[in-house]
């Protein structure tokens, strides 16, 4: 029999999530059925949508989120021992599952990917669900063309540092948002960036009107609020925006959720095209972006920094730094 | 020669446009030239755009705007004298027309078209620029499928009651929101809304839910600020909005733009899609919208009404008394 350890939600997050809304559970493992696996948890990961989505659910609930992990005992032939799998079973250290129970396409299990050679820890980065969602947003809802003007917000994050480095790869001209001098400096000296700002210090307005003259054709949202108003505000006609999270408002009250300049003006004067987006809806189209982005990042075409914390019960701290904006790239934690 | 009326802009609104901010200038027209044509108008429109534009054109300008005219002295083969045209020459009392001359599709002039024996005013609302609105709007943005609920806001305006009528006929159940009693009701009793509400009075969130229990998959937004927010968050996955235009923050400051409540929230966790748009981008297919509208309203499945105000020197009058809400239908100006 196993112990096992796993984060349980055990009340709704008031503001900023504190250690004192989880609790950490140990319990015992039931032996593995037919069809099923028992895995060792590798590599976890913190993302924005897991502070996002807390509201969602009544507690207490298990901390959901992608993990790499490797097979250690095995009633299914698919997985064998030793083989390595990415799931949605969040931040445990041990899990059973059931491969052939997937309730949704987000609970699909599968097989690490390719990463030819690079870091597993990828999995659940810029080859996993978060490169999957600056592929599939960028590319499927932005359609930005070579020549144009893409922004980001949330630049130095996982997902937005993926997306202007595929912009930048696509041909388009690349403009970031990021929360501190030192991941402005990162993304334009490392990634590529044509031009980044700290929205914490920067005049949003004349910083854009000066480094996108000719106005902005794909954005690229992580952030809501007043950021993304100004942007909206100097795109151009038939402009492209693919929301993908509103962290600006994620540790506020759900029912309060902040008000920011609305943008229907723009939208009509400039007809512009918003689409909100989860990127289960291309969960059959994943492997896809896995093998453009490791063919990428192995050939330094695309460039990934991860900020890891160690330790299983370090994954609270890692996930509040994230929310707090100390990671510059890739927020994971090595188990 | 002709001695002719027009309004020009003198100076931009502050808040809601007063008459000292127009000049009613005579001036004597010149004689037509080969390809022109000299017209009387019959039927001027006052619209909301008209409002929500200003800020863009510099003082002094010809206020623009739909209006039909008769043809008293051609140049032109396409349209002899006694033949009427629809143009965006605005609000003037006689004017020469360079038929070719169409710098943009708005400026093109073409025939009244085939109303079916009705009142030619259609042909500056429903069967007009407002109706074509309406129709590509919701047809081309919001896609309505039978049985799905679509909310319209602006319900009793020129373009919010073909909107909820065409919705109807598409099988739709068909939800507005209107400045007061009276128009509510007549949304309800005459043109066969399944619910209207007073958004002046009303408790909209729970009105909706209550109304659209089932969620709302069409969202056709003519207002803008803290209503569309409270719609927008209560639709369906993969709901769609068309945004036409944003009334309630028109009569605002434009660098000072109403805030509402973030939308960016919303439109991630249902994958919302959100177009803003202009009907000119459909100007090569106006004539498919009229064809239906036209026999749509002479069939009577849709139902027009008409708030008409009489008199060339009334039209601020007018203009006015539709940002005001005081029309119900579509507000026309009999020359």
């Amino acid at each position: 029999m196993v112990r096992a350890k796993k984060y349980v939600v055990k009340r709704h997050f008031q503001g900023v999530p504190k250690r004192e809304d989880f609790d950490v559970v140990e319990h015992d493992l039931p032996a593995i059925k037919n069809g099923e696996i028992l895995v060792k948890t590798e590599w976890i990961s913190v993302d924005p949508y897991q502070r996002a989505y807390n509201s969602r659910y009544p507690t207490p609930y298990d901390q959901f989120g992608f993990q790499l992990a490797v097979v250690q005992d095995s009633k299914n032939p698919r997985f064998p021992v030793g083989s390595k799998v990415v799931s949605h079973k969040g931040w445990r250290d041990y899990t059973v599952i059931d491969p052939n129970a997937a309730p949704t396409p987000i609970d699909k299990v599968y097989k690490l990917p390719d990463l030819k050679g690079l870091s597993e820890s990828l999995s659940v980065g810029a080859v996993g669900m978060p490169g999957a969602t600056a592929y599939f947003g960028l590319l499927e809802l932005c359609k930005p063309k070579p020549g144009e003007t893409v922004v980001v917000t949330g630049a130095a994050g996982a997902v937005g540092s993926i997306v202007g480095q595929i912009a930048k790869l696509k041909g388009c001209k690349v403009i970031g948002f990021a929360g501190s001098d030192e991941k402005v400096s990162w993304l334009e000296k490392n990634l590529g960036f044509d031009n980044a700002f700290n929205y914490k210090t920067v005049d949003a307005v004349s910083a854009l009107k000066q480094a996108a003259p000719k106005g902005i054709d794909c954005y690229f949202d992580n952030v809501g609020g007043e950021l993304s108003s100004i942007i909206i505000n100097q795109m151009n006609l038939y402009g492209r925006v693919a929301v993908c999270g509103s962290i600006s408002g994620y540790n506020e009250d759900p029912d309060k959720i902040p008000k920011a300049t609305m943008i229907q003006p723009a939208l009509v004067a400039k007809q512009l095209k918003i689409e909100g987006f989860l990127v289960a809806r291309w969960h059959d189209r994943w492997a896809e972006a896995f093998a453009d982005l490791a063919r990428w990042i192995s050939s330094g075409q695309i460039k990934v920094e991860e900020h890891v914390t160690e330790g299983f019960d370090k994954v609270f701290d890692a996930f509040v730094g994230m929310l707090n904006g100390e990671n510059q790239g890739k927020a994971v934690v090595k188990v």
